[in-house]
């Protein structure tokens, strides 16, 4: 067979597992946004049963001999060879996974979940912690089945950021710790910023709709996609011609739906840039999570918490709440949604000392991995860390070691990749700053597209094409240095605290 | 293996084979409710993806072997009997379809469709004629793939009606044909109802309000089902524990509303009622269209459109909107929503005159499987016989041969199980009012659920156990007789034009 028909079958199967995967993700979302509480049982089932039908043709021997065949072929072109290196690599993992492996890691993965649920209805921790004790075992079993170098925690940070390693992540969060420790407490000595406008009544509808403006103006494409409401805002997609996000009201609170508009959106134009003719193909997936959470960040906090994109946007804003932020001025308001304060709960962290919190996560994932670190003692070396880092008493399990589903998922090696995106994001918004003549004026007038296409030629269109490492360096030609956060960090809170 | 062993296994098949059909029904349903528009193509494929596996698993030898092996062994309890013996039916049906076959027809599918959009917008049915024409000759194919006795018609009926014949059907038509149009005409005599009050300005919110009401009414469980809005209104479910509805609202016209709700709810009872137990086997699916219909057109005719129902509902509709209503008795509003008037749209047809729309089109799909009557005098034949029974011109093709989609998705054989469902409906309410002691007067006071009730273990508990025949001997001591429809026919529009 050539090696035009070889690729075009591979193309054909990958493009089946596809259809399969991405018909999963609407059972998810609709699980999410509109299915009645009765359906929830045989959703899971149909799920269940979807998921291991992608598995069972991923797995296939067959694909493996047609992308072995395709691996010393060549001709293929560079592309080409691209997709089939990237999916032998996925192809050759997934085989690693004994059949009782991924069926009991199934099932502790349920029982886990439904351990954690019982355990914040109680705010206890040691309902949670045998169980997450259990599924801690899966993971160092799991890891031992994919193989690693040096540390343990390496295999599974692999499945969320390819190619990151544990040693490497030491040093940015030592980075992180002597940098940002000091520049917080700095902070928290300034006079603070008022935020009592962001808790004014702020009515359903005109939220609503300034949300969708926003999106609207970032140049999210409604035709490729919609907005809905679920409990926790999250994006996915059925193509790259189909890319959902969720938002949540809280008409007391106007922050919970504009920062999850904006940091959606930023994942969704990112899954809308990906090209057609890559779907069902490597280069038709987001390279790693830290990428794809540089894309929501850099939306979210360089663009949309920046002076000047609420230059123009506060204007439109007190048109639809002239009431509720007649006493604000633009500066104001600007300080209030950049307030840094030490606090319990990861997602309502500000910029800052939102990356404490992963701190503290990443050095009990790879404690836990190489058992340097206990399940049983979480709790404590948990609150521990907060007092060290955050300096907080945390005052209950749910709003401490409880607070994240994350580990009741089995997700460990997850959590850092939500600092890597935000220390990405500012990586790139800097080179962009260069490479965009008047990019801020743009911004301040409104004008976000040439951004956006910006991003989806430097990022999005190429997929797994490149790794986010090989990314960074053509983007901005060097790795990831975590000086241009505490660059961007400084020059912004100094301004805003008057240091 | 024991025949315990066996019957599992078949269970097993069944219901993974279930897990998928019920996915592909969501995607479906989040096309119709939700899908932007650039989604629709990868949305097809993945439709089709989903398809061909569960076809393929249902023709899979190993399930025909076990049903083989089922099917004589004398360890089944009745009801597992009942499962085998129809998904026997079932598989060997399917067996039948040549690959070529299935594969050309999904692409006459699409192609025929394509054709009466684009016949449609230029409301010319020569544009649509020649892909009929090809279509109508692979229904001609089916049949002979299928076999049938007497009729290729019958093959084709069997699809949608199981043990439905055209013999029966020419029998039931001709007495259609021989009461009602003498009936109708008597009517058209006296002096019309005011229907003036239908076409005023309700708004959205309250009307859908109104709606949910009326569902609730009638014992729709929200918690296993919801409704959402599409351009057509329709049922679907993903389970018994999750059944769909959706309507459309137009703002001028409140009936449009009103009366798919309680439509689509009818529907929707008999998915509700399903056993959970027989979740993806034929004990857990509908026994016929014709019976699926009857559960509509009993709530929405008989229930929805009868006196007693808007003794109380009226009252409630005059409370939601005073002004609209304000000059409307109780007595005019019940003959506004039951006028009978000859039009050319047959969803837009009253409970009467939709049986000719419905004769027409019977006696066309007979025609066109005999070769009597050709696709390319379809226009002409068509206008005559709305201009024999109904006495009215058709003025364009879209208003007439071009309007209902059914042909274009090659489905030859379903009209008929609409007035079937209408005969049936009358059939069971007559039966109902003589078992539930005060039904009348449970509708007028709005406690519908002892009919809800009574319907479920009638009918719906049993899904396929008994054929749709033995189901109306069952409940109603005979077979379906027409004469139950004409006697309430007379008595309500007797009453109604007082005749």
């Amino acid at each position: 067979m050539s090696a035009k028909e070889l690729y075009q079958q591979y193309v054909t199967a990958m493009r089946k597992i596809a259809d399969i995967k991405y018909s999963i993700a609407l059972l998810g979302w609709d699980q999410e946004c509109y299915q009645p509480k009765k359906g929830a049982e045989f959703r899971a089932q149909q799920i269940g049963t979807l998921s291991g039908m992608a598995h069972d043709l991923f797995v296939d021997d067959k694909l493996g001999e047609i992308l072995s065949q395709l691996k010393s072929s060549n001709d293929l072109s560079e592309l080409q060879k691209r997709n089939v290196e990237e999916t032998f690599k996925d192809y050759t993992r997934e085989k690693k996974y004994p059949t009782s492996f991924v069926e009991k890691i199934a099932q502790v993965t349920s029982q886990t979940y439904q351990a954690w649920l019982k355990a914040r209805e109680q705010n206890d921790f040691k309902v949670y912690s045998p169980m997450l004790e259990t599924m801690i075992d899966m993971k160092r079993e799991e890891a031992e089945i994919l193989g690693y170098e040096n540390h343990p925690y390496n295999a599974l940070l692999d499945l969320y950021e390819p190619g990151a390693k544990t040693d490497e992540l030491d040093v940015l969060f030592k980075e992180v710790r002597s940098n940002l420790v000091d520049f917080v407490k700095e902070i928290a000595a300034k006079p603070q910023v008022r935020t009592d406008f962001l808790k004014r009544n702020y009515p359903y509808q005109p939220q609503w709709d300034f949300g969708i403006d926003m999106l609207k103006q970032m140049g999210y494409d409604f035709d490729a996609g919609r907005q809905d409401v679920s409990p926790h805002p999250f994006t996915t997609n059925f193509s790259m011609q189909d890319v959902r996000v969720t938002t949540r009201v809280n008409e007391n609170d106007f922050s919970t739906m504009l920062w999850s508009c904006i940091h959606e959106g930023g994942h969704a134009l990112y899954e809308q840039g990906l090209l057609v003719e890559n779907y069902g193909l490597p280069l038709g997936e987001a390279v790693s999570l830290g990428i794809h959470e540089s894309q929501s960040r850099l939306w979210e906090n360089l663009v949309g918490r920046g002076f000047g994109y609420w230059k123009g946007n506060f204007r439109n804003l007190k048109t639809v709440f002239p009431e509720q932020l007649k006493d604000v001025s633009d500066n104001e308001f600007y300080k209030g949604i950049n307030k840094v304060q030490p606090s319990f709960i990861r997602v309502e962290a500000d910029e800052l000392t939102y990356h404490f919190h992963i701190m503290v996560r990443f050095e009990i994932e790879k404690g836990l991995m190489d058992k340097s670190i206990q399940v049983k003692d979480l709790s404590e070396i948990w609150n521990a860390r907060y007092k060290e880092y955050l300096n907080v008493d945390v005052p209950s399990a749910n709003k401490g070691v409880l607070q994240d589903i994350h580990w009741s998922h089995g997700s460990i090696g997850y959590f850092p990749t939500y600092s890597l995106g935000s220390f990405y994001a500012v990586q790139f918004f800097n080179q962009a700053t260069k490479e965009i003549a008047g990019l801020n004026e743009q911004i301040e007038k409104g004008e976000l597209l040439q951004l956006r296409e910006w991003l989806r030629e430097k990022i999005h269109v190429h997929g797994r094409r490149f790794t986010a490492r090989e990314l960074c360096e053509r983007i901005t030609g060097e790795p990831l240095n975590f000086k241009y956060f505490m660059q961007y960090a400084r020059k912004k809170y100094e301004g805003i605290y008057g240091m």
